[in-house]
Formats: C-alpha cells, sequence, structure tokens
C-alpha cells in the first residue's frame, strides 16, 4: 500500500502544472518571431494596396465594388464569428472549464492565424519576389486553417496545458498547409467548406493525439465530467452561430456569383434537416423520449460538415437534405454508441466528441463530393460552368468529371494519412513530462490555468448581507479594505 | 375527497408526456416527405446555377457583383441570426425552461423552413415547368414564415409538447403562404418587414391558440414562472440580437437601392426611439422607479414591429421616432395592464407577453402603412419613385396612393382574420390527448422533455472535495467509474 | 460616535435612489426634444430617398450596387454588435451588475445616437438649405459617437444613477461632435478607427468624472465588486464581439476599395498579437502562471484601439504585429499596476480599467499615426494613393506627410483636452445631489435601479418539491395563485 501510494504520488509530483515560465516564453517567443517572418514575407496584395487605383485603371475594373473585398467580407466576418464565438463558447459545456474552453480557443485561434498566413503564404501566394501578397482570402483560409487546430483541441478538452495547445497548434498548422497544398493543388481535387481538408485532418489528428495521451484513470476527474445547466445554455451560443453562420463557411472561397449563391443553399438546407433526424434519434433513444443537450448542441452540425466538399456543385436541394438526414442520424449514434466505444475498447478519449462532429461527417463530404464530381455533366453544369465550377483550366483543361471523383477520393485519402499520421507524431512530442499537464484529478478543472472567481454560493449570504444592512445602522461595521477596480493585483 | 381525487388523478394520467414515439416519428416522416417534395418541386435559380455564366451574358450584366446575392446575403444572415438566436434567447429567460425555450426553437424553425420554401414557392415562384426555383431572397422568405410560428411559440412557451409545436409549424407556415398570396398578390399591399404578414398573424395565431388550450390550473407551475438572474442575463442576448439586426429584418426583401437603404434608416430610429419610453414606463410605474427586466427584454423591440410595413416608405426619420416613442409606452404598458387582464378576465395566457411585442404593435404598423401610402405622393416620391416604390406596375398601373391606402388596411384585415381562424381552427387540433403535453404542475419544466445535469449546488461540494483531494493522500480513494466524452450513453 | 453616526445617516440619508421621477421625465423630454428636432432637421440624403433612381441617371452610375448602402452596411452591422452587445456584455462581468451593465449600456447608447445624427449633423452634413440628409454612414458616425460615451461609462460602473449617464451621455456627445470637427475638419487629421476621437475623448472623459465623484468609502460595497464564475463567461460573449467586428470597426468609414480592405487586414493583425502578449504578461505575473480572466476579457483588445488610427495607413503586416505586441504587454500592466495605484493615490476609481483598454491605446495609437502619416511617401503610396489616402485635396492639397504628422499629433492633443476638460466640467454638474446615485455600500447592485428576481438558491427547493409532488398525491396541496405571463404587475 505504501509503495503504490508513494508511486502514484511520484507520478503526480512530476505533474507540474505551473505554466508561469513556459507559457509566456513561448507566446513572446513565437509572437517575436511572427514580427520577423511577416516583416520578412508579408506584404498586402493589389486589392489592399494605394496603388488599387492604378490596378483599377490597367485591368479595366469600373468600380470599387468590385474589389474582392465587397464579394467575401460579409462571409468573412461570419467565418470569423465561428472561430472565436462558435467553437469557443460550443466548448464552454463542461460545468468548471468554460474559462479553458473559450479562453484557449481564443489563444491558439489568435496564434494559429498568424502562423497560417506564413504557411499558406509560402505554398500559394509566394510572389516571384519571394514576398506572400495578402488580402481578404487569405484571411479566411487563415480561418480555415486554425478550424482544424480547434476541432482538435474539442477532443483533448480539459486534458492538456495551454503549453501543449501552443505545440498543437504549431504543429497542426504546418500539417495542414502542407495537406492543404497536396489535396488542392496537387491533386486538384475542390473543397470549398473543407470536409476534407478541414474536418477530416482535424479530427483524425485530435483523435489520435488522444489516443497518444490517453489517461487510464481519469474516471479520478469524473466529478467535473458534464454539464450544469447554465453552461449547456452557454453551449447553446457556440451551436447556434455555428449552425447560422455554416452556409458562409462552406461559400466564403467558392467561385463569386453562382458559386456562392449555390454554397449557401445546399448548406442551409442540409443543416435544416441535420436538426430534424438529430433530435429524434436523440430522443428514440432515451427514457420517455427526453432530448439530451449534447446531441443537440453537436450533431445538429454535422449536416453542414458533410456538405462542404459538394456545396458548390450542384448537389441539387434533395441532394443537401438527404446528406444531412443521413448525418443526423449517424452522428446522434456516433454519441450514443460509438465515442464510448472508442473510450472503454480504443484508448480514445474524446471530450467533444469530434469524431461524431467532425471525423466521421467529415468523410461523408469527401465521398459525397467524390459522387457528385463524378456525376456531373455539361447538361447540368452548361459547358462554361463545368469548367469554372470545377476548375478545368490550365494543366487541368483535359479533366474530366469522373477523373475528378477520382482526384476527390484521393484527396481524402490524403486527409486521412496527415490527420493520424501526424496526430500520432505530435501526441508522441506532447507525452514529453514537459508541458505542464494536469494531473488525472485535475482534469476539466480550471482551477488549474486560471484565477477562478469565488463561488456563486457566496451571493445569497451577499444579498441576506445587503438587506440586514439596509435595515440597520451602517456606521459601526468594519469593512475590509480591498481595491477597487479591474486590477486584481 | 376521494371522487375528487381519483377524478384529477384520472385527468394528469391521461397527461402523458412521453414522446419516445410520436417526436422520432413526426420528424423523420416529415423530413422524408421534405426530401421527396424537394427533390420533385426544388431547383436553383438562374443566379445560383452553373448557368449563370451564360444568363450574365443574355441580360447584358457586367458583373458578378450584380448577382442578387451580394445585395441580400449580409442581410439575410443578420435575419437568420434574429431567429435562431433572437427568438431562441429571448425564450430562455424562463428560470428552468431555457432548453426548451432555445431548443425546440432550433427544432421548429429548422423544419419551419424547409415547409415555407415549399408552400411560398408554389404561391410565388412556381415556374411553367412545374419547378419552384429558389435563390437567396426565397431564403430569407422561408425565415421571414418561419418567424410567424416562433412568434406564435412565444405565447404558449412552457405549456405544450414539441409534438404540439411541429403540427403548430405546418399548420401555421401554410394559413402563413396563404395569407401572404392574398395580402401581397391579390390585395397588392406592401409589407416590407411584416407587420401585418408576420407580426399581426403569428401574434393573434398564438394567442388564438393559446386561448383553446386555457389551462385553469396552470397555477400550479407558479413556482417554476418567473426568470432568475442569469436567465434575465441570457434573454438579452436574444432582445439586443433581434434589436441590432431589425433594421436588416425590415430591409432584407425591399428594393435594392434606395429602397434598402431607407428602410434600414426608419428601423434603426423607431428602434432608438422606443427604448427610451419603454424605459420611461417601466420606471413610472414601480415602486422606486426601479426598472423591470421583462419590460427592457419585450418592449424595447415594439418598434421594430410597428415600423414594418412603413419602413421603405418616406416616413420621414421623425415619423419613425413618433411610431417607436408610442410603441414604447403602448407596449410597457401591455405588460403592465393588458397580460394581466387576458390572462384573468379572457382566459389567455400568455407567457412570453407577445400581443405587447408582435400582435399589438403589428396592427400598429398595419395602420401607420396604411396612413403612410395614403399619404404619398409624386412631388416627395418622384415619379418613378413613387411607381418603384409602390410597385404600380403591370395590373396595378392605374392604383394611386389614396387607393393604396385602402388596400393596406385590407391587407391587415386579412391577416387578423387569419391568425384568430386559423389560431381556433389548430387550438382545437391541438387539444386532442394525444400530443404528450405536460400537466398543469409540469409546465415551465425542462425535466419533462429533457435530459436535464445534475443542480449546480453540487459545484461548491466539488470544490470542497478538490480541495480536500488536494491536500490529503489521493491514492487510498475510490472513485466511480464513469465513461469520459461527450456521449452520456 | 453618536455624532459621526448621525452625520453618516444624515449623508446616506440624501442618498435617495428612487429615480421614479427624475428618468421616466429625462426619458420623455429629451425623446420628445429629439422628434422636434428631426422633425426640423434631418431628412433622407440622396441615397436613400427615391429619388436614387434620378440620382443614378444624373450621375451616371451604371448599378444600385453602387449606393453607398452595399459598402458600408455589412461593417455598420457589425459595428452596430459592437456597441449594444459587445460594451454591453463586457460590463456584465460583476456578479450582481449585470443588468445595470448591459441594460444601462442600451439605454444611454440608445438616446446616445439621435443626439450624436443631430450634432454630428450640424457639423458635418448640414446643408445649404439648413437640413442634415443622412445615410448610412451617418449611422456609422452616431454608433462611434456613442462609443464614447459607453466607454467613459465603463470608469464608472456600478457607481452612478441611470439620470447620471442621462447626462453624461448629453454633454459626452455634445463634446465629442465638437473636437471631431476640429480634429478631423479644422486640423485635418485623420482618425479612421478614432483611436484619437473615440478612444483617447471617451477614456479620459470618463477617468476625469471618476476623479470627480470620487467615493473614499467605495469599499464598502468592496463584497460586491468581482465577479463569479458565469458572470465572467457572460462577459466573455463581450470580449469576442468586440474582438471579432473590431476590424469592422477601423474600416468602417475608411476610403471604398482598397482604403477599407487594408485597414481590416491591419486591425486583424494587431488583435491577433495582443492576445499573445496579454496572455504571456497575464500569466507571468501570477502565482502558478494563472490567467486572470480580467486580463483576457480586457488587454486582449487594446490593438484594436492602438491601430485605429493608422488602420487606413501604409502600417504594414509587421508594423500591425508590432503595435499589437506593445499594446497587450502595456495594457495588462496597467491592469496590474497602473489602476490600483491610480485608485489608491490619485483617487481615480476606474471600474472596467477603461485607462489600460481605451485611453492608454488611444494616446499610443495616435502617436503611432502620427509617425506612419509623417513617414509616408509617392514611392509606397503612389502619387494618387497618397493623395486619397490623406485626402490631400482642395484647401490642403499643398499637405506633404510630415506636416500631416504634425496635424496628427495636433488631433490628438485636441482630444486630450477635450476629455479630461469636458470630464471636469460633467463631473462637477454630476456632483449634484439631485441625480439619484447610489450610497456607497450600495454601489455595484442592481437591486438599487432593478426589480431582481428570487435568487437561484431557490432552485434547488424547486426541484425537490417538483419530485416530491410526482410522487405524492397532489390534490390536497394548496397552491398559491399568481398571475401567469410575462406581467409582474
Amino acid at each position: 500500500m505504501g509503495a503504490v501510494q508513494s508511486f502514484r504520488d511520484m507520478c503526480d509530483s512530476t505533474k507540474n502544472t505551473n505554466v508561469r515560465f513556459s507559457l509566456p516564453a513561448v507566446c513572446v517567443v513565437w509572437q517575436t518571431a511572427m514580427i520577423i517572418l511577416f516583416g520578412i514575407f508579408i506584404r498586402y496584395d493589389e486589392e489592399s494596396d494605394p496603388h488599387w487605383f492604378e490596378h483599377k485603371k490597367l485591368n479595366n475594373i469600373s468600380s470599387d465594388i468590385e474589389n474582392d473585398f465587397y464579394f467575401r467580407y460579409p462571409s468573412f466576418q461570419d467565418v470569423h464569428v465561428m472561430i472565436f464565438v462558435g467553437f469557443g463558447f460550443l466548448m464552454t459545456f463542461l460545468k468548471r472549464y468554460s474559462f479553458g474552453g473559450v479562453g484557449f480557443n481564443f489563444l491558439i485561434a489568435a496564434f494559429g492565424l498568424q502562423w497560417a498566413l506564413l504557411m499558406q503564404g509560402w505554398f500559394h501566394s509566394l510572389g516571384t519576389d519571394g514576398k506572400i501578397t495578402i488580402g481578404i482570402e487569405n484571411l479566411i483560409n487563415a480561418d480555415f486553417c486554425v478550424a482544424g487546430c480547434l476541432i482538435a483541441y474539442g477532443a483533448l478538452l480539459g486534458k492538456v496545458s495551454p503549453v501543449q495547445l501552443m505545440v498543437l497548434t504549431l504543429f497542426g498548422i504546418t500539417l495542414f498547409a502542407v495537406e492543404e497544398f497536396i489535396i488542392l493543388t496537387v491533386i486538384h481535387a475542390r473543397d470549398a467548406g473543407g470536409s476534407m481538408v478541414i474536418h477530416t485532418f482535424g479530427g483524425y489528428y485530435g483523435l489520435a493525439i488522444s489516443w497518444m495521451l490517453y489517461r487510464p484513470n481519469l474516471d479520478q476527474s469524473s466529478r467535473l465530467q458534464g454539464s450544469v445547466y447554465h453552461s449547456d445554455v452557454f453551449a447553446m451560443i457556440g451551436t447556434l452561430f455555428l449552425w447560422m453562420f455554416w452556409p458562409s463557411f462552406n461559400s466564403a472561397i467558392t467561385d463569386h456569383g453562382d458559386g456562392q449563391h449555390r454554397a449557401v443553399i445546399n448548406t442551409y438546407l442540409a443543416l435544416a434537416s441535420t436538426v430534424l433526424t438529430a433530435m429524434a434519434v436523440s430522443s428514440v433513444f432515451q427514457k420517455h423520449g427526453k432530448l439530451d443537450m449534447v446531441h443537440i448542441q453537436n450533431a445538429t452540425l454535422a449536416g453542414g460538415v458533410a456538405v462542404g466538399t459538394a456545396a458548390e456543385f450542384m448537389l441539387m436541394p434533395y441532394g443537401a437534405l438527404i446528406v444531412g438526414f443521413c448525418c443526423g442520424v449517424l452522428s446522434t449514434l456516433g454519441y450514443i454508441y460509438i465515442t464510448p466505444f472508442m473510450e472503454k475498447h480504443m484508448k480514445i478519449q474524446d471530450t467533444c466528441g469530434i469524431h461524431n462532429l467532425h471525423a466521421m461527417p467529415g468523410v461523408i463530404g469527401g465521398i459525397v463530393g467524390a459522387i457528385t464530381a463524378a456525376a456531373a455533366s455539361e447538361s447540368v453544369y452548361g459547358h462554361e460552368g463545368l469548367i469554372k465550377t470545377f476548375d478545368f483550366e490550365e494543366a487541368f483543361k483535359d479533366m474530366v468529371p469522373s477523373k475528378q471523383g477520382g482526384h476527390q477520393a484521393g484527396g481524402l485519402c490524403v486527409a486521412l494519412c496527415f490527420g493520424i499520421g501526424g496526430g500520432i507524431l505530435v501526441g508522441a512530442i506532447l507525452r514529453l513530462p514537459i508541458w505542464g499537464d494536469p494531473a488525472d484529478v485535475n482534469c476539466f478543472d480550471d482551477e488549474v490555468y486560471w484565477e477562478v472567481p469565488e463561488d456563486e454560493e457566496s451571493i445569497p449570504q451577499i444579498l441576506q448581507y445587503n438587506n440586514h444592512m439596509r435595515n440597520k445602522d451602517i456606521a459601526d461595521t468594519n469593512f475590509t479594505m480591498e481595491p477597487v477596480g479591474r486590477s486584481r493585483s
């Protein structure tokens, strides 16, 4: 008994969660590196440069409204809301990890988007002068890139330190940019809403890391797993902002005109359909048909993931509804059966259930995309429409839809390989005992990395005190002195 | 005593709130029907079809930016936020019905918008080939149509089952589409922001249903009526998103250019004015001049409703302020006097007070619209402006403003009739004892239809336990085993 | 002892917080004045008037899409969200002042924007016919103007009455409009994102008022200072909506095309950089490296303030990162050192720490703007670009960048003077004992001005009761009768 105890003590003593040196160091070093690299590489593109005036003249552009900014800015802001409020609040559902959910999401997204601008720039926007020029589309792509890492965070929520998250993000963005380059440019797959590039990759990346970081004694913090009433309502803020703005996500970088328009319609319909089947399955599997907030918060979004690749194609409105229908069912079943199964038999602890919300629907999305692409024809798209939608130009001008379908499938495989392989690699790095991750007993607890205010329980006492003070003489009471204002020195 | 008791027991025993069969069945059947009907009827319109390229050439459209998508997409997303976050969070104010407020709102909106695309399509967008073609404007109109049913839900909040809500939505959308066709197309009334079509109809539809479903013993759940501190703050999220995006609501489908521009200005001003008078009346009717969150959450929005019809007309900025001024006063007085009066003497239990926020301001909006239309003149609008604003074209090219005013008033009457008549009809259907509605004692309680997490009270115990664990040897404690992750199997 | 006590009693007895007469009177009188003044002065401009059709023809405008509405409406809605949800929810962090935070923010913003339309109109948009014509840009400017007053409210949060806030707003808007006219028109400084005009002015205006209203015994309400767990999560809603939409804030009124595009990129980058350094400094100054929500909620936004003036200039992407880097550090240090210092030694009680979030970063922004302007050259901007960016036209066509830098510095001084001077003046007015401000012991307490619902503590009792009721015969229980619905009569 004593031996076991001292061994466990030792294990726990290695869990030093003090990040007072490592977190600031990582933040400052990496931010400094960003400044230097941005100074060397990043410039404004011709649409955000004061020479736009001359550019307009040269290219015979009649009005400022044709600046790409006006085609994409509303979608960009919606995507931005999804990244910071959507993902952030979706992760506030745990009873005592809301600060970590929304706060670390904020941290890694803010770092990730800078690194993404560089990585994606080197692969996609590097000019002949060795400079990366950026405009609104690059900002959207950077947000997309970050989404992959935030998805991965979902699997690890509550079990990792902020320093680990920064490392996860650095590697995640790097892997993402390479994978994206291979899928979109080398293989020439289309993936407007990122079913493969973002969701499949991000999902399996997170699951593989979670597998590498398996905690056999995680039940020691089971008292903190699960939600309370208000934290479930907070999570609905995240769910709804993701759900509402998903049409913008899937259409943000599609073709001007009909491309953006069609992607919005398809996504809107797929999501609506998902809500109904997710609710149906949630109800049918509970005693008395009661609905489960876990399913409502997550499975209702699966349709948006699964329609990502095909959103810009001629999926047809009923096709979008069918995709949403199936995903609502499968995703909810995933929460009921697959997540506990993976936990018990596969050593994968998936806090937010990203397998059911991102990984599996992402794969479905890749398959739907491949089928829809293979089935494309000039009779449906028109001659010009087919070329424009699938970008059958330059090196790929001899491409045909059936072959494009194969390329789409190839893209899906690349995303899977990068996700799983990359996750195992990064997971191995994150196992090193230097990152300040919490002990099993302290998982899902904001106390570890945050200054947490006093409990709510003191409120009734305050109110009682309050009423008391109003009714009696206040002069002979001594108050404790405390500095005013938002300082907490 | 025993006889009374057994009678009440019997009544209560008929209240079987188990929706494990009915809810999934309704969701799956109706979603399947949607897929089939969409397959038969719904197609992309020329602006969201890959033939847009040829369409542009044919119609001499110079740039993709003239795709209707770019005129309406930002407004569409704002309206979407109003429907899902605005209405959803406004209904989270009850202390133990936040899940039902935001969750059922989500369910019926997601179903309603699909059915609305079909119903409105049959009336407004049916092509000669028997197909309905949809684009961004149809999505906005579908959201509008759903709003009518969500308003009705406000009157019934906490007292109906999700199955009843699905039935209410199916009939509500159907009635809406017919009513809208009569008002806008047959009578040729204008109603940009839907004061009549949406708010008057939706308001009276909900009130009539509530009257049909009157519960004399609703006081048995009075302990759950009312808010708690945090639920009132949640409801403010709904209020503010409705308030902020109302200019988009009223301008979303008005004419390109000055029409959208003017509708935004009028709505912005009317809403600002309403806030001040709602606060004033709220304060003057309370002891010590304290403000009541019920009024701040609801009455501040009445100006947006009342300016809906006239938002695109030359209401003039001061006119918008006057409308807002009056509605702030009347709506707040409604919460203070009319809602309790209707409850006591008219057997109408209106949980959210939709009479004061939608029904009454909607009627005011219809009247303001009729007056403003009747007062229109070429000197104010210009020759072309008058024709364009009131759509005096084709069959109505001989229309004059004074006559248009009469048509507006006629439209208001139609909205009233459809709301009240439809509500009584649907209310009768919903009285059937087959829908799984809650007993009087269980109203306003999420426990009935939702898996509700453990109470917050356990948090301090968790924290105590937490501190305890940090300070002592953890090895000899036995924890209960529980599956990790978002599964709740 | 008795004498001291009776003196304090007298002081407290002068603190009559009953605003039942004053608040409604102020609201109604001022709203009526607005209606009259709007009737005399405010008209639609040519882009929101039905004569737009003729205006298009006359000015050879080819499409409705070139109406300024489509250039600015998405940004306007984002700014609107920042004003009402961003500022509003950022101020919900106090444990028992969430109603006051979001509610009074709503009140003064709704009043302020009307008065701002008039004040700014008289200075900037007064036509030869004595009418002010308004369009979407005026609405944005009105929201900007209101932001100055909301910033000032941050310093006074919890310590003033709604009537004082209305007075503060009336004078604040007036001072703002004069100051803005001097800085932008007379001095010809550029200030797209309002670092000087909005943040420096608003920050010092609030701090000066707080200094005038110093409360030596504010520690009497120290039990209510600080947050609880959920109120900190609510405040994050405000933080994130401010953070996400700040690019829209800084670009909302910049030049069409490259101007708006560049301002977005610069702001996006500066804010990302700020998050990392704010987190770093927050962690390094706490025991165990724990993060403090006060810093995450506030200091992460400082970069957006500091990049405001230079956002439309050629600050370069790395320049934006540097500005963000410095502001994250300085702002967090401000919360740790400066706010307590000002409280103890300068008699300035700054509830939200606006000095660190607005005043100081605003000054930095003014300096950055002056340097960037002075360093501008034709080689970087191009000939046309330089003229367009700095508006070197008409009376200022002989201006050169170096001189413009001086004008920028001059503008900063004017903002400082108006802020401090105006604050002292208005603070003196607000000291009069007629405004219904709370006693020291009642600060930060919603009870004073709001009907607050029963405490959450009653929920477990409700639940217990609930379960109890389900298990036993309900017939012989007497319930208290209470009106249903949202009425609280």
